[in-house]
């Protein structure tokens, strides 16, 4: 493989090579010039999901960055929509540092319309909801939703979808999907088909970020 | 074919096929899965390059955007970086309507660096600048460069890399390349080639959010 070469950061600690693979592989069906070698932070077997797994997370988030940088990543992305690390990471990695939760919220505000975002957590991430400003007039969590693997439930399904149409309800003509596992089930593609709106999937939009970033 | 219809905006008015195709051929090569059907306004052989023409443009191109619309289009991209007409087809056009330096200015955001923009008008245009805000620390025209016939030159091309050099200079660390007419010609990867910094090129930024914002 002669890609340009990307470093991909998941903030979930697993030994699954095809759990920790995912996203990467998911680019490289969308980017087939893009090389992406994905890893994980240590000890963080239950991801990032408060604030002080997030303190925990972000050193070591800085530190795979520099790792990849000197093993000749062009860019780095950390998959994740809270984006962990990558203010932190200024200074200290000379190579893009591509966050999907900023990358999917500048996406949304290139539609410049109300936005309503869907994640899996009580706050939307700080990055997400200071880019997005005034266009975001709602956030919704899906009922009954507490991690990724209930979106895979058809009923999970069901409430996402249910949690976006209350949104345009709200007044929301666009979605923003704040978690990265929602991107691995497919479910901008599900959404869209039943409310007809742009829905922005944060690993398609990290995905295109590091793409023009890499030129 | 059978991709996502994308409707395609030339502020250039020509009856040169190849000309008039050239970014939504780019794009296409880029994404093999749109369908990029490319229009010019009329009566603006000299394209936009001034307030008046803008004024002029911007009527025309919410007309063709909602008539490409009618035709099926489920995006419209304004290829210039200039954007006219894309705020005022909100409200007019349903389908996300995407400029080249929205497009480009909210990708540079994602690399959270100072940006030097590097352009062929006097001016930076203003959704360009808004969007970059305090992260714009230096603006150029390459010296004798009045048109992107200029760049196509080998002293146009030399004036253009010194100008880059010029904005690294003073601070910037990131060049978006202001004018649509610099991907035609490959500015950026020479850029980045002598450089060595991210090079933000507009057409790519307006294709990767119109794969985005379609999903």
């Amino acid at each position: 493989m002669s890609g340009r070469k990307i470093g991909l950061i998941r903030v979930l600690t697993t030994d699954n090579r095809e759990l920790l693979d995912l996203h990467g592989r998911l680019i490289m069906e969308f980017f087939p010039g893009l090389d992406v070698r994905s890893e994980c932070i240590p000890d963080q077997p239950e991801g990032v999901h408060d604030d002080e797994t997030e303190a925990l997370a972000i050193p070591k988030v800085v530190a795979l960055a520099e790792q990849m940088e000197r093993d000749g990543a062009e860019a780095v992305i950390v998959s994740c929509a809270g984006d962990p690390g990558v203010l932190a990471s200024k200074g200290r990695v000379g190579v893009p540092v591509i966050g999907a939760g900023r990358a999917a919220a500048h996406m949304a505000c290139l539609l410049n319309r109300p936005v309503g975002v869907l994640g899996i957590t009580e706050a939307v991430p700080p990055a997400i909801a200071g880019i997005l400003g005034g266009l975001m007039v709602a956030d919704r969590v899906p009922d009954g939703v507490v991690s990724t693997l209930d979106l895979m439930k058809p009923e999970g399904m069901r409430a996402t979808v249910d949690a976006g149409r209350d949104m345009l309800r709200r007044g929301a003509e666009c979605l923003v999907l704040a978690c990265t596992g929602m991107s691995t089930i497919g479910a901008a593609a599900v959404l869209r088909r039943e409310l007809g709106v742009p829905v922005i999937d944060p690993v398609r939009a990290e995905a295109a970020a590091a793409w023009v970033a890499l030129g």
